[in-house]
């Protein structure tokens, strides 16, 4: 896995990609995201606007091509890694959950995928002193998705299922109903 | 689902819990969890000893009897749900990963797992304004827990298969050999 130096991966300020991720997932109907949403619910690097990261729940690194390399002369957003800190109780530490994995179309095909998980995998590795785990979910149809995760070193969890209680099931069970 | 009134929920102090979670976790060899390791990553509520929450990674909602109930006198811990907060992009909301649901032998078959899941499902619906998910995972061989999820509204999340990346395998992701 070669890096290409073209890339720079740094963490998300709010103004420069919030609208990006909204409009990327708004793509799909079943989708709730929406600016105002995201930028309530996720963390961001300070910047000239907001001097202080906000509060928040998950972390986004991009991956960019500074102003200095780009063909327009301004940095451009080639891709992201969005995730939080999960923790494992028989490690006894914290690692990474990658929860969307994305790429814009007119930057695939050039490794921007294994950098933004190489720059993941040292996150997971830094927060739990090399420990920690890096883990996301794939759909199991994808196989070109899951051939690359092979290839970078991920392994099939295949002995486990996920349990998922939302929507209604979420109020009965909480009692509120 | 009918709640015993004898059981009190509540976030875990330090002094309280970790012995008894370390105790837990160390019933396997492959568990690597220690009182010390525990303290270190965990979020703990303020008790006298400890004013503050320590900052941490998950924090544990314990199912007590209260020393007005018991039958020691003092307050004895039934079983523990160690969470943290997740995050779905769709829904730009954080919820909760139930990461570990545990009750001690001598108190089981009391309702004491639903009391908890219960307690559970209002963190992730209070988190998320309504919006979020209660999540889990669960071994594909454990018909009796898959049966009980399912009773409390769980849905099994078959489409999809779990990816991880640690060890020498996240050594070398994160470039680090």
């Amino acid at each position: 896995m070669t890096d290409n130096s073209q890339h720079v991966i740094r963490l998300a300020r709010q103004e420069a990609m919030i609208q990006e991720l909204a409009c990327f997932e708004e793509a799909s109907d079943s989708c709730h995201a929406t600016v105002e949403s995201l930028t309530k619910s996720l963390t961001f690097e300070p910047s000239d606007t907001t001097p202080n990261p906000t509060p928040g729940f998950a972390k986004t690194f991009l991956a960019t091509i500074p102003a200095s390399t780009s063909t327009s002369g301004k940095e451009e957003i080639a891709g992201m890694g969005l995730f939080f800190y999960n923790y494992s109780t028989w490690k006894a530490s914290p690692g990474v959950y990658l929860e969307d994995l994305f790429v814009r179309p007119q930057y695939r095909r050039q490794g921007i995928a294994t950098i933004l998980l190489r720059r993941l995998a040292k996150e997971a590795y830094d927060v739990s002193g090399g420990v920690g785990r890096l883990e996301w979910n794939c759909l199991k149809w994808n196989e070109n998705a899951l051939k690359f995760y092979a290839e970078v070193g991920g392994e099939r969890q295949d002995e486990w299922v996920g349990i998922r209680v939302d929507g209604e099931r979420l109020r009965k069970l909480a009692g509120l109903e």
